[in-house]
């Protein structure tokens, strides 16, 4: 495996940056709970033996730094707030994989897995913990007093929304009744929102114009919600070697994403009653979950859900156009949207 | 049960102000995650009928609102940095209690028995990230930015703290080779190291004088070995109905607390031998408790164990002695802390 992950060199370009800023943070301490966060983040096996692993494509990092630039700010300047948001994505991932008791990520054995759920929760703490941190640092960069307390907020305001599309994700797996407009909210809040935070933080501390932050955080909106429906369609078509995470996992644990909102709203008669049937299971397994996929291909689900992800990518460009930024200076930006729309992982 | 729940008047003082206060910051959405925290609050039932029930002795808002009274501070000013202490405080439990496996909390099941451990977790996340909230409300009432920056600074070191000290409590669980040093950095961190960001955060929000915040500061950590370690007492030798959870609870888990690392590091011969045996199941219960005890009884643990949260007491006055401050403005915080080592629940 490369360097850079098999991601698309321009993307991969903070990459460095913002692992070295992430590995002075979390550095700081030999004590244990930090070297669970070192094993997360791929930098060491479970051992503790310094290791080279994959641990994610960085989107949020990457989101804020190529906003920053965008704009014309000082994209070193600002890597501790980048830093910060690759944080609170990993401690959200780091929970996550307990509330949704997923055994595996990155192909390696999760937190919880390896040291139980209760070093696993305070292992995801500290680094929510670690990311507040992040964020005091971009004083020492000479970002002011009064734009570091507006980061703060925008950070905290993502991680509320966080949390309550999270809720919301947990609480749709024992519910059928989930229409296309509950998903969207859901998503909004469980993925959108940070992405949106990403863009807009990057921007907020490279300029002073207030549109164009505007129109980077509705950017970053619509391409959250394109993003995890792309993701969804991964879920259920991608290739299981290449995502990383079983393809049974999704709809094994009877997760609303929207192949299956959309298949609970659209299937009649026989399917309909099988699917009713599959999920009244608690959980999903083996040659039920190929029933289920059979049932959403007839539907044609695949197509509907990659038309919506684009209709999303689509909005998306158009806030990036907005901003009314030169097209060299949103390039960058709309060269990373279409690579996340694109990828098979 | 009197509307201060059987706390001394001074110490109830400033509790309804404080539970206005996080009304305020947790009652701002009707989502369901936050209707988890107004009942881990006392507020309302799992039905979302509202109610007063207990939920605490408001020890980190009271230490530093009487901090910011002592050092001549606005009290009301400083409210949202109270309730900031308070939301990480009932963050931690409501993790602490998912990972301790604690079915009860003031006498009502705690929120992942409730809810499921995944809400819980997630509840817990949600109320972490409102106490950054909370703390940014701080420039609505008039405190500076660099004040409020280095007031998040002093909170996200706690709370670091707080996680390294909870990963050693848990780690400590299965073994046996704890020494009273291991057992006093592990308690520092978990417990102390909020109470000393409770009091010298109530400080320097009061006052520009550095010296009297540190050695409030010092006053706060001292109290705070001296609490832990009374607490631990009520843990064995409290009674059952005012502490609120199961005096076996501490015991059966294979805790470390002061009592137990005393035990294991004095017992000899038969008694070791028991106790090593003892603590060599998982879970140690019924009958089997009796017996911990009553070694514990016999080595005069008790005793000890008291004679060293009086130690860290006398040192915690010595520590409010070197602020400087006249005996009346010590007198609320000296009395407080003899209620907090003198109370029986």
């Amino acid at each position: 495996m490369s360097a850079n992950y098999g991601l698309p060199e321009f993307f991969a370009s903070y990459r460095n940056a913002v692992q070295a800023e992430l590995k002075e943070i979390i550095d700081g301490s030999s004590l244990t709970p930090y070297g669970m966060l070192r094993y997360h983040m791929g930098w060491q096996d479970e051992r503790s033996h310094p290791c080279h692993r994959e641990s994610g494509k960085f989107v949020r990092s990457t989101l804020c730094l190529l906003s920053c630039q965008a704009v014309g700010g000082d994209t070193m300047q600002i890597l501790p707030a980048a830093a910060a948001l690759e944080l609170i994505h990993n401690f959200s991932l780091i929970h996550d994989d307990i509330e949704d008791a997923s055994r595996e990520r990155h192909h390696r054995p999760t937190l919880w897995k390896l040291w139980g759920q209760p070093q696993a929760i305070n292992a995801g703490d500290a680094m929510f913990s670690l990311a507040y941190l992040a964020l005091l640092k971009l004083g020492k960069n000479g970002i002011a007093d009064n734009k570091i307390i507006h980061s703060i907020h925008m950070l905290t305001k993502a991680c509320l929304q966080l949390c309550e599309g999270q809720y919301l994700d947990i609480d749709y797996e024992n519910r059928l009744d989930i229409t296309i407009e509950s998903y969207l909210n859901m998503i909004a809040k469980k993925t959108a929102a940070l992405m949106a935070a990403s863009t807009s933080l990057g921007a907020y501390l490279g300029t002073e114009d207030g549109k164009v932050v505007n129109s980077l955080y509705w950017f970053g909106e619509e391409l959250g919600l394109a993003y995890q429906i792309y993701d969804d369609v991964l879920g259920v078509w991608g290739v299981e070697e290449r995502v990383g995470k079983s393809v049974e996992s999704d709809i094994s644990r009877r997760k609303k994403t929207l192949p299956v909102v959309y298949g609970l709203e659209n299937s009649e008669g026989e399917d309909r009653e099988k699917l009713d049937k599959l999920y009244a299971q608690e959980h999903i397994q083996g040659e039920n979950v190929s029933q289920v996929v059979k049932i959403l291909d007839q539907l044609g689900t695949r197509d509907y859900a990659q038309k919506l992800a684009g209709q999303y990518y689509h909005q998306a460009l158009a806030q990036l156009d907005a901003t009314g930024l030169d097209a060299s200076r949103q390039a960058p930006l709309r060269e990373a949207a279409r690579f996340l729309l694109e990828r098979d992982y």
